[in-house]
């Protein structure tokens, strides 16, 4: 297939382009670069030995879109163009609904005008908000999203519903994600966001490397086994794969929604312990209070995308945390 | 008050015009025409002895907010614009979804670059989705909308409300409106749809005046007092005239909600009767299946407003079915 796949720069993006590169498809990318480099482009290329297209340009560029389009004969687009950080969402609302629904929108629009159909969205399990219970699977309830970032996922879930209804000729995947770590073999590629990141692995990172003083651990009276929060971390690796693995389900018109977890939850202190027993590093951490919207405990429920795609996490919690020490190892 | 009015030549926005002029506000109308026509402007002007600045542009053409923000000092705006026809909203979601929010997104941009944080949003008792009962008041759930357009009335909303938090100096008022009918005393301007009518009143007008054949009355056998659906109609002039009233909140920041209604439900036969009788015509209706997604009963409770802002509707069935059909009867 030829896929457009927006945020291809990005930290998930890469790793699925080298997938589909991997496996024979034709790659364009579209990024903005807000959150990536251009290098990610050349290290694709040197894992894969396949140069992408790629295209510095913005989904809320109508017209860059249009030009894409004309160029290529997309078959599918992977969305996962959009703002990503929670907090900096609260206090630029209007930035990530602009962004992440308007720019959406317009890709939407210049996809209909060239008869392609066919897109996989990055959602997210933020779309659950606090679930009743877990783990959570695909017919929870969604929305009681506590942040702007969440309710751009939350209602961009519902347009493409919407758009699907008005005209069904439309394919859509909803990928739900959990918490995305680690990175590629290679070193080359992996969660290197600009600035203070937002997510636990990148920070637990810098502050093994000695960039970033002391790791916050956000509420420990929480009712988890430990008192810290429990999440479903997912290997970057598998979840690109769910995104190869959804394809097939392009070929029919409908909209689909799959869980991308493990369906195990591990808590913050679990998370750095094994970090620091799988790379032999003490990590420098101190309990702070609990964050306001933080839920608990929440992991998945995978086996739907198991029992119709065939596609499950096979990568270890070790394996996550080596991968993600070894790329930051490997920044300059 | 200096107010920018968006929609202000459309049926709720030309009347609440006429009452901002009549009591001594200035007024800026921006409108893009889609749904109105310009000579609502001298309308206005014939009406009040004021000719309101009137733009013809489009709330997605930031450089002509720009444009009227640099022009005129605005110290607030009561935003009407936005399309509102639920059936079109179902078969072409992305026009529905990018007019109303990318164009509330981007009004608000502008309004915040010129220091503008004051707006009366128009809101609907669509955001109720299917009340768990009646009178509806504010503190109901909101959610569970069945149609693109009332989901983009929930989102903005959502998104109104996400701005304020990330910035307390907003001042903003969601006001929604139940079913305004009626027109004007002048008979200038009413509610007067380019193509088929969406709503009641104006269908009723058209087929009382024989441009269209026949009203179908969309179900009989809900659990009313007739069968027919019951909503609660309120006359335009108390409505905009709740516009007026709910001004002095802009001087606190804040969000505030209010219902626009008159706490009394009529049924589609109950208005019916009384525009026969009001103007002494017979209309030919015939009754149809139910329509997806039409409720059996909504009315508000509207004592809120009367509270908080001393504001309450006044005009009677009768005044609405009269002005409705003296204002038809005055069209071409």
């Amino acid at each position: 297939m030829r896929i457009l796949v927006t945020g291809g720069t990005g930290y998930i993006g890469s790793h699925t382009c080298v997938q589909l590169l991997e496996r024979g498809d034709e790659v364009v990318i579209l990024d903005n670069l807000s959150n990536s480099k251009k290098e990610i482009v050349d290290h694709i290329e040197t894992i894969t030995g396949i140069r992408p297209v790629f295209y510095e340009a913005d989904i809320l560029d109508e017209d860059a879109l249009e030009r894409i389009f004309s160029a290529h004969a997309i078959d599918a687009v992977i969305h996962f163009a959009g703002l990503k950080a929670v907090g900096e969402s609260v206090h630029q609302p209007l930035r990530y609904y602009h962004n992440n629904i308007t720019g959406t929108l317009t890709l939407l629009a210049v996809m209909d005008r060239h008869d392609c159909r066919k897109i996989v969205f990055s959602s997210s399990a933020t779309v659950y908000g606090t679930p009743a219970s877990v783990p959570i699977n695909e017919d929870f309830p969604t929305g009681g999203t506590t942040n702007p970032y969440g309710t751009t996922k939350l209602y961009l879930e519902r347009i493409l519903t919407d758009l699907h209804t008005a005209d069904p000729r439309w394919s859509i995947v909803l990928l739900r994600y959990f918490n995305p770590v680690g990175a590629h073999d290679s070193k080359l590629i992996g969660d290197n966001p600009n600035g203070i990141p937002n997510n636990l692995m990148p920070y637990v990172t810098r502050v093994a490397k000695g960039i970033l003083p002391c790791l916050s651990v956000f509420g420990d009276d929480y009712p988890t086994h430990d008192g810290t929060g429990v999440r479903d971390y997912i290997h970057v690796l598998d979840l690109a794969a769910g995104h190869v693995a959804v394809l097939p389900c392009l070929d029919q018109p409908g909209v689909k929604v799959y869980n991308l977890g493990t369906g195990i939850g591990y808590s913050v202190l679990d998370m750095i312990h094994a970090f620091e027993k799988a790379n032999g590093i003490k990590l420098n951490y101190k309990i702070a209070p609990r964050r306001e919207g933080d839920i608990a405990e929440v992991w998945s429920d995978p086996s739907k995308a198991e029992r119709e795609l065939g596609w499950k996490a096979t990568r270890t919690l070790e394996d996550m945390c080596r991968s993600a020490w070894e790329f930051e190892t490997n920044q300059n």
